[in-house]
């Protein structure tokens, strides 16, 4: 029987996870639920955040999903050893699994990191990465989400913003990362410009692919043979929105999409 | 005996409206609630904002305030009839003074406004100034307000962006407006660099000078031989944050600041 995985995010971000999830286990039925009444989580507390990604990884287990994938790269830095003691189910957030990817790929051990601002002052990545012998250097980017969700993707004042940010990672001569991971789930959609922005030999990397291969790993291979299976959505804000915005991150239409309430 | 006032918001733009009614009426007490938990309210849903707002207010009046300033734009423009059927209190929101302010300074009879999309989204400011015989532009600016809260208030991205929003406006020489209406509460603090970008002869104004005027018209006039009054804050996220960002708007210091949960 095909499995039940339910993905966890603050809003959209975490759409682009699941795109990734898709392609490696299409037969598996996904329940996506978007905190869009809440978010965005990354200027906000660990109190705050907890108490939001605990509601809804509830909810999630109620419907009965067997794995929680947390693709939301703040829930994740600021509570994921409390959202794993809140379910009974086995939880995976995208920090290790982006961490590692970033590893395997850094030959002088040294990675950049950008997230929201809760993520960088969590130092998540940080503890990560340097469990992993690698040299860190972290960076808020606090501008890029809403650049990205004003649907500036490819426009001159996002590559305006993104070089005054680099610029602070690596115009310093003194430390030479040649990795940068993108620490928040809505950075993958302007990579292109990022790449144009970057020194040409630093690699990109992102959580999604990873966090999709663990996800397999965890379940075991799965029979191919299967029908797709289906995609059920739950928002805590208007589902038009959900649909509109969402379907840019999937990058295919949304048909079912339910509002709840997490606070009653 | 002096009067005790509450200022509601959803974060800390409201400060600028609180800093007109201490110079207005220092004598008041004030109570100010920023809904930090929940912030941004620009983005989100009617319902959603209604709820939120509501809960606030609820609160505030449970703590002997006598007369509640929404001190949002999005919670003006989409919650205030809700507010005001959910309190005992007399309820002041600042779409309308800023409206009458607008209305005042137009020879043109014609006002462009720039807010949140979801004040836009509302139309309260085209309403209210069309009551008021005036033709009106409207205009979202999503990205004023992150990079307001970036701290880049003076700096040649905003302008850059501020000149993308405004040529939307202006540009077209089709409609003549001779003023800009800020509103968002977190606009004030762009106002200089605005005032550079906007044509002239355009008047610029906003809505907290005159929701002051208001205040102080409905409360009648008060004896000014009294001591300052005092000012307490209640925040649903981080009260350190709250002082951070909340000084900058304020313009002075914040001693008095209580974390409170308006969801349980």
């Amino acid at each position: 029987m095909a499995p039940r995985i339910g993905v966890f995010d603050s809003g959209f971000g975490g759409l682009t996870v699941l795109r990734e999830l898709k392609t490696s286990m299409p037969e598996a039925d996904y329940l996506y639920f978007g905190d869009t009444a809440h978010l965005p989580y990354g200027a906000k507390s660990v109190r705050t955040v907890a108490k939001y990604a605990i509601a809804s990884a509830r909810f999630l287990e109620s419907r009965g999903i067997e794995l929680l994938v947390v693709a939301c790269n703040t829930a994740t830095a600021l509570a994921l050893d409390e959202i794993k003691s809140a379910v009974r189910i086995p939880v995976i957030g995208v920090v290790e699994p982006g961490a590692e990817r970033a590893a395997s790929k850094s030959k002088a051990r040294r990675a950049a990191v950008i997230a929201t601002e809760a993520t960088v002052s969590s130092h998540a990545y940080s503890r990560a990465l340097e469990k992993l012998g690698l040299e860190v250097t972290e960076k808020a980017c606090p501008l890029f989400v809403p650049l990205v969700e004003e649907g500036w993707v490819e426009h001159p004042v996002t590559e305006n913003v993104a070089h005054i940010y680099m610029d602070d990672i690596f115009g310093n001569g003194a430390t030479h990362p040649d990795v940068l991971l993108l620490g928040c789930t809505h950075y993958p959609l302007i990579r292109p410009l990022l790449r144009r922005v970057v020194p040409q030999h630093i690699e990109i990397v992102d959580s999604a692919e990873s966090t999709a291969t663990k996800v397999v790993g965890q379940l075991g291979s799965q029979s191919d043979a299967g029908l797709p299976g289906q995609l059920r959505c739950y928002a805590t804000d208007s589902t038009d929105k959900f649909r509109r915005l969402g379907e840019k991150f999937l990058g295919c239409p949304i048909n079912n999409i339910e509002l709840v309430d997490i606070e009653s």
